[in-house]
């Protein structure tokens, strides 16, 4: 959330020549994203967006990513593709990173989402995953339900009790039910797999882009719905639940795109493994933070109370 | 350099309601500046800058700003004034902090200023002066000529030391020479007093803005020019000074406004004291800057660097 990388105006200027985007009127870095270093460009043509990957983007996934994102474009989905140079090439390089030009989306993320923007947003995660029925590309989803287990070992059992008396047992326990019942067999597909309020982008009550999809992998796509479900459908500290909003996320999801009666069933265990990825890698990221840094640990109780919400309330999934 | 207070972009279309701008579009967190939270916000009706003042900005001083940009507007001046509401209120509150609403300027800040650009940018230093010869609000440098000496003693001698051998001794030099030969009766003026490359938005070799006044204060109007001349005529690192575009900036400055003899001979020592001024505050953040924070910490040794330069070549500001 910070400009990591610090691209001169002179560099952006030589490297925007590469395009045909016109020429530079305004630079501003912005603070957003994953750990990304972005810039805003105004240029005598429109506006841009100029990401360098740094460390938490490995370079060898941006073909995925390229892929999917110029996928959602052509099939109508709103979502920023990377804009090709004069020779078609769409991954750069700039002060020795990877680096984009994507195009900008108007719209801002709501804190507080509605009912309504809770719809919209179902309805295009399903609009979304209808157009990627027949994308092909794969990328292993390196914090799927597989990989939680060691990565509650590398939290340690006694880091996760500092956090909150009993963790290390709510989540062993957790991981061996989910082991049990884990849906392998449901549809999977090509998923956003971080669909926060922060990751779309709205203007009133209407979608105009999806954004940031430096998650994006391949899973079990209900999982995607549950993902989404657990990012909107609780205050931000996970301690209230708003029922209106879950039914409203879930039913325009359907409108766009039905859930098989066997997707409609597992929702419930698929929204505890969403719950349980997110309390985990908050718990790492708050176990592996200094408390006096200046990046801010993001709570992980707030995951805790939403698992534990779905553990007790398997019924907010029935129709 | 950073966003230090989030506002959600449901809190920013609340406060946009009183202002006659249109409605939100876009809102992203910027890192630039002083320790403000800045947000480039677009509307149906245009750009804008939300600013938030952070605990390096006092309150009080707000007053003074906006009549010193509304001034310099008046008279021509391209600088970003902030905006009134309905009620003609420009100091604002906004998640617990005061806050305005500005006019965004496009413009880039360049980081290898060629000699034309000096020139420019001499040239409005002079324009703002000229402006200001009737601007009557008065506020005190704290960081001037008189602090300098308090300032080298919170470093604390040996601390100076650690960042360079010789430095305590190098400073209590200049600290005596400067009282011994401090021009205090040169004209006084509001001045900008940090007109870095970074405070001076440029489309090509044009000035568009002169920004970021929150270091704006009355002092010898002539040391202006020479804090203008250490930020832009030597490398970053301070090791080369570049005498091309050292002309060109006060050639520029004296095509607004000519210089008197007295302050043009004194230009050599408001230099050493301008070098000296940074040198200090730099050690300063150095030395309280805990070397492992996130914060990037700037290196006092280069103007260290600019200040040996000038003491040993004062007739770089001869005509």
């Amino acid at each position: 959330m910070a400009v990591y990388t610090k691209v001169s105006s002179e560099e952006i200027e030589r490297f925007l020549t590469r395009f045909d985007v016109g020429t530079l009127v305004s630079a501003k870095g912005i603070a957003e994203g994953v750990e990304n270093s972005n810039y805003l460009l105004e240029t005598t043509k429109g506006q841009y967006i100029l990401t360098l990957y740094e460390k938490r983007v490995d370079p060898a996934d941006l073909p995925f990513f390229i892929a999917l994102l110029d996928h959602l474009a052509a099939h109508g989905c709103r979502v920023p593709p990377m804009i090709a140079d004069r020779d078609g090439e769409k991954i750069q390089q700039l002060c020795g990173r990877s680096a984009c030009l994507i195009i900008f989306l108007p719209g801002v993320s709501v804190s507080h989402p509605t009912e309504a923007q809770a719809r919209s947003t179902g309805r295009a995660l399903g609009d979304m995953h209808r157009a990627l029925e027949d994308f092909e590309p794969e990328r292993r989803n390196i914090l799927d339900h597989a990989g939680w287990r060691s990565l509650a070992e590398q939290c340690g059992p006694e880091q996760l009790d500092d956090i909150a008396p009993g963790l290390s047992k709510t989540i062993a326990e957790e991981l061996n039910h989910l082991d049990a019942h884990w849906p392998e067999e449901l549809p999977r597909s090509a998923i956003h797999a971080d669909l926060f309020p922060d990751n779309v982008l709205m203007l009133g009550d209407q979608v105009t882009g999806l954004i940031d999809f430096y998650f994006s992998c391949t899973d079990i796509r209900a999982y995607d719905l549950a993902v989404t479900h657990t990012a909107w459908s609780f205050s931000e500290d996970g301690v209230d639940f708003n029922r209106a909003v879950s039914d409203a996320l879930i039913d325009g999801y359907e409108s766009a795109f039905a859930l098989s009666d066997a997707e409609r069933e597992a929702l419930p265990l698929l929204a505890r493994g969403a719950a349980l990825r997110f309390l985990l890698t908050r718990a790492y990221d708050w176990i592996n933070t200094p408390a006096d840094a200046l990046v801010t640990r993001k709570d992980p109780q707030a995951f805790l109370h939403r698992l534990q919400y779905y553990q007790t309330h398997p019924e907010i999934f029935s129709t």
